[in-house]
Formats: structure tokens, C-alpha cells, sequence
């Protein structure tokens, strides 16, 4: 069993470290870990944030554990130069299409969101964004019209297969929870949402215990808000997804606890903490390292087929939560490596 | 000063009607008020959500009031012959490219919203969207690849001109206001938004007295969880305008109160709640109709020039939700009707 250790910008090295120790601690015979560089610091030490080398570890190994990429000073970068293509390049090259985003609010946090407690109380939701199509990664460029004029612009589409696998992540993501799936789209503008709807509809007479709805984006966007409590799961294309996931994540508001998946076919994926390379308090070791071990703890799970283990660390971090130990991102003045070993004693 | 009233679908017919009680009881000289036809009813009676004569009218007019239009029934028409094409359509024929949308929480009724009373007292912001070009505009379709797999695309594209013109509506309106605007795109993935972000910049140096800054559209569906009040004016391309303006309403809470305006260079505009149609309580007197009423204040201000009518129609809405008249919407019991009546009599 090998995980590549991919810990990027900002804070990602402080917060990889941390979940690296929690799964030493684990003592898994067999585990390897590899280290690669990717991102700003990438890019500072082989001019490219996703050098063939990483790429070479990461195809050797059965699942990524991913820190944070992003660094200001790469901002005037050529695009493909970019901190962020790091992820972007991962997520096409090693064909990670299903983002798994769970959002529900920690027993004892509620305080933490701006929603109110009865209404936070209610979310427990998944949302299933599709990764590698897409605006993301369409054509696109900027030209010069024949009047002289610049313009800007990038092609959205997905084919039907794209629209397929994602269809069936939601499905059997929604079989093992409520059976509640939502696509959201934006069928009354968009020709690529038409065929997003039309192939789920297709896709749904597969799942014929899950209950399916459609939903405009920007209506989710309100129930969001609303009532974020009547959602179970959400399956949508990669754009609305990186927006009604990051909303959701943020009524939650201990985002500093919240860890994702990025899926390929079979078992191999990416992990990683849902928040970012926070530049602005890295290296201070004031950064919560709760969200990448909860990372690592679906690694074991989805990647390694390791579920008492991961279980393990869960209990771990909610036993650590339930003793008063939060980082200062939930309220608390733990630091990194504080809670590093609060979860580590725990095990 | 001929006013066009397209009361459309669903609720339309019943809010519009009392927003023009209101205007007649204000007993204008020479304002004239001449009705069409939009939405699921126009295709009805003429085959066509946006029929030519609807557009005769509106282009005789100094503005337009807009009920809403949406209809169950026309769910399987063809794409251009579905009710939302009028909206579309009008915008686009009319060159109405700047969506205002105002969102403050309304004095009493901060407990409509799901946002704790604290965060949501300080919402006091502008998104002025961008309504005539993007993904919705561009060329869209369903095509037939090489390998025979369907795939839906849409271009999405944003050119100099069109970027300029709504980048110094949100400068113009930052200058009435806080005198901050926060341009928002998603330039680390998109060329579109990256054309948009050079723009905006270039059109900065024209408005020294704003403070300028960038936001990536995932960071500010986050942002308007977590801190909605750092907001003064959002300024925005159409889709992630879509998206973040009903995400921002509905934070409000009372969304039954909203109003907007869409408007053309010059002062022609068209002005609507910024409620849908809402299926299932037309025709039933249910209807809160106080975003129509304040809709049509914003009509004589921004395209009649009568400032002292249009706060006449606000205090009056404002003395009238003091005295506890409230619709369903807001947790009371007036209809439609007795709101309107309230409204009038205030006046
Ligand atoms: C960094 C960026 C390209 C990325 C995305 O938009 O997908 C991020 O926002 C995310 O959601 O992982
Ligand atoms: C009905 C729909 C086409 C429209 C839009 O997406 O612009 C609506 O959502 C709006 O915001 O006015």
C-alpha cells in the first residue's frame, strides 16, 4: 500500500504533517508514503506546479493525500504556470471525476455557523460534483474579434458519459444514505444542462429506489440558504459545484473540520482539506490540522478498504473535539501540532 | 410617459395589478399604462412567450413593469418557445444589460431570515449583474460527436465593450454608496474571467475614489455565508450573477419585498420582483405584493426621474409593514389585495 504525500502551499505542509503522524501512529504494515511536490513551491523548485515527477508518484500509488496549493506571488503567472493547475492537472491526468463533499455540522459546533442553530442543526448533506469536464476544461483563450475588439472565452460542454458516471456516483452515493438525489442544473439557459438533465433521467431508471429531483442553480443556491436541511444528496457539474460546494461547506462553519474525496473509476483518490492554502497564517503553526487527518481517514476507507481504521481516527478527532480542543478557526487556541498530538493520544 | 405593464404568469397578474392601484392612485398627469402580453399566457393566446406586438409595446414605452413568467405547462416545449425566453429575450432586444439588485434586511423582520439576527443586520449590499451577455448569449446547442456520444456545449464568452460598460455601472453605483466594489469572476480558471478582471481594472482608473477588489465566485458564495455585510456593491458577470444574487436575496430572508431593476443605457428599464411566478398559490389572492409595488417605485425613480413619487410609495410600504400588515410570505395573514389597500390607503 503506497499514498503519495502531496503537502503544496501555505499551511498545506503543517496540516499534512500532522495527519502523517496520525497515520504512523496507526502502525499499518505494508504503508509506504511518498512524498511529491506540487503547486507554488512546485513551480519555485522545477518551474512547473505539477512536474512529471509527481505525476510518476502519483500513478504509482493507490491514493493521494493532498495539502493546500495556492501562492500570491505566482498570481502573474502564466495560467498553465498557476499554483491551482496542480489540482486541476491531478484531478484530468489521473481521471478523479467525482468530487465527494459531505457537509454536516459537528455536534457541539453549531455556534460556529452564522445560520441559526435550528436551521444548521438540519444539514447533513453530500455533494457529488463532477471534475474533469466541463467550462474547466473546455477550449478557451482570449482573442481579438475582427472589429479589434479583445474577448474572453471558454467552451462549456458535457457528453453523455461524462454526464453517466457522474449520474451513477450520485445514485449509489444517495443509495447509501437517504435515496434523495438532486441534480442541479440550469436546463432554462444552458444546452449542456438539457443533455445533464436528459441523461440523468436516463441514468435514473437504474435507481429506482432513489427519489430523483432537478433543481436550477440558482434556486439551489436560495434553498441553500433557506433550507438547507432538505437535501440529501446534490449531484452537479463541475462549476456549480465548486460554488454550491463551498456554500454549503460554509454553513457548516467549522470548515476547518471538513475533508474531501476526489474519485477515479476504482479505487484510487485524492484527498484532501476542503479549506485552502491560507497564506496569511502559514508557518505560524496556528493552522488546524483536523480537516487533512479526517482526509486521511476516508483515504483508509474509500482508497485502502481500511474502514475500522478510519473509523479510528474519527473517533479520535470527535473525541478530541468533545474534550475542548479546537483550533482557532472553531473558537479554541489549540495550535497544529497541539492537535496533532491530541488526536495521535486519542488513537 | 407611457409606462408597459407585462404582468405575465402565476402570481403576475395578481401583485402587478396592485403595484398599479398604486401608481393610478398617485394620480400622475399624463401617465399612460398599456398592457402585453409575456410568458406561458402570451404562447397560449399568440405561440409565443415574447410576441412581436409585446416588443412593439415595450419599445413605445419609457419603461417596463414586469410581473413574472413560468409555467409547469410549457416545462416541455422547445427551448425557445418556453416562458423564460421572454425575460430573455426583453433583456437582450432591449439592451437591458444592468441587473441591480439591492438586498438589505427590512427593520423588524431581521427573524425571516435563517442568518443569526446579528449577521443579518448588516447586510446592506448591491449586486449589479451583468444581463446581455455570457453563457447565456453565446452559441449553444446538441451535437452528435465523431465516436456518436451526444454532447450539450454552450460558448461562453465576455468581449471588451460588454465587460466596460457594466464594469462603470457597478463604479457608478459603488460612487452613490460605500464606494467599494468587489468584482467577481473565476479568472484562475476561466479566460472569460480573466478578460473581465483586466477590464475592470483598466476601468478602475477612471473611479479613484472606489476601492477595487477580487473575488473568485466559489470565495463569495462562501463569503456571503460567513460575512455578508463586508459587501457594498458586487459587480458580476450573468451567470455567476444568476447564482449569487438569489443567494443573496434569499439570506435577506423576506424575499417578497425584493425589487429590481434591469436597465438599458440611457434610463429605459425594466423593473420586477425578484420573486418567480410561484405555480402554486396564483390566482389564490396569496400573493405578497409589496416587490411589484416597490418595483414600480423604482421605475419612476431610476426611469421616470420622480424621486419624490417613488419615496411617497416606499414610506408609505414601509408605514404599512410598521403597522404589522404582513403577507404569508412573512409569516402574516394579508392578501393580496388587503397589502395593496394598506399600501393605498398609506399613501
Ligand atoms: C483552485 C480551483 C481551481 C479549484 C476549483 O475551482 O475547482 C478550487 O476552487 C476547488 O474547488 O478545488
Ligand atoms: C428565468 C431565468 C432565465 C432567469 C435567469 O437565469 O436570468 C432568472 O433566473 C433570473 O434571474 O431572472
Amino acid at each position: 500500500m503506497r499514498i503519495a504525500v502531496f503537502a503544496g502551499d501555505g499551511i498545506g505542509p503543517e496540516v499534512t504533517e500532522q495527519a502523517v503522524r496520525v497515520l504512523e501512529k496507526l502502525g499499518l504494515p505494508g504503508l509506504e508514503l511518498v512524498e511529491g511536490d506540487v503547486g507554488g513551491m512546485a513551480y519555485r523548485k522545477h518551474g512547473h506546479p505539477l512536474p512529471q515527477a509527481t505525476l510518476d508518484i502519483a500513478r504509482g500509488a493507490d491514493a493521494i493525500l493532498f495539502g493546500a496549493v495556492g501562492d500570491f506571488s505566482c498570481d502573474n503567472l502564466e495560467r498553465h504556470l498557476r499554483p491551482e493547475q496542480a489540482i486541476l492537472g491531478l484531478r484530468k491526468e489521473l481521471g478523479l471525476f467525482a468530487n465527494l463533499r459531505p457537509a454536516r455540522v459537528f455536534p457541539g459546533l453549531e455556534h460556529l455557523t452564522t445560520l441559526r442553530r435550528e436551521v444548521a442543526e438540519t444539514i447533513d448533506l453530500l455533494i457529488v460534483r463532477e471534475l474533469n469536464g466541463d467550462v474547466y476544461f473546455g477550449e478557451k483563450g482570449i482573442r481579438t474579434l475582427p472589429d479589434g475588439r479583445r474577448q474572453g472565452w471558454d467552451m462549456m460542454s458535457y457528453a453523455e458519459d461524462e454526464v453517466r458516471r457522474i449520474a451513477r456516483a450520485g445514485f449509489d452515493a444517495a443509495m447509501t444514505r437517504g435515496r434523495r438525489l438532486c441534480s442541479v442544473d440550469k436546463a432554462n439557459v444552458l444546452e449542456t444542462s438539457q443533455l445533464w438533465r436528459d441523461v440523468v433521467i436516463e441514468v435514473s431508471a437504474e435507481y429506482p429506489e432513489v427519489e430523483l429531483s432537478h433543481m436550477y442553480v440558482d434556486n439551489a443556491a436560495m434553498q441553500l440558504v433557506k433550507n438547507p436541511g432538505q437535501f440529501d444528496v446534490i449531484v452537479t457539474g463541475n462549476l456549480f459545484g465548486d460554488i454550491l460546494s463551498d456554500q454549503a461547506s460554509m454553513c457548516v462553519g467549522s470548515i476547518g473540520l471538513l475533508a474531501s474525496a476526489s474519485l477515479a473509476e476504482g479505487s484510487f483518490g485524492l484527498y484532501e482539506p476542503i479549506h485552502g492554502s491560507a497564506p496569511d497564517i502559514a508557518g505560524k503553526g496556528l493552522a488546524n490540522p483536523m480537516a487533512t487527518i479526517l482526509s486521511a481517514a476516508m483515504l483508509l476507507r474509500h482508497s485502502l478498504g481500511m474502514e475500522a481504521e478510519a473509523a479510528r481516527i474519527e473517533a479520535a478527532v470527535a473525541r478530541a473535539l468533545a474534550d475542548g480542543i479546537n483550533g482557532g478557526d472553531l473558537g479554541g487556541s489549540a495550535g497544529t501540532r497541539e492537535i496533532g498530538d491530541a488526536v495521535v493520544e486519542r488513537l
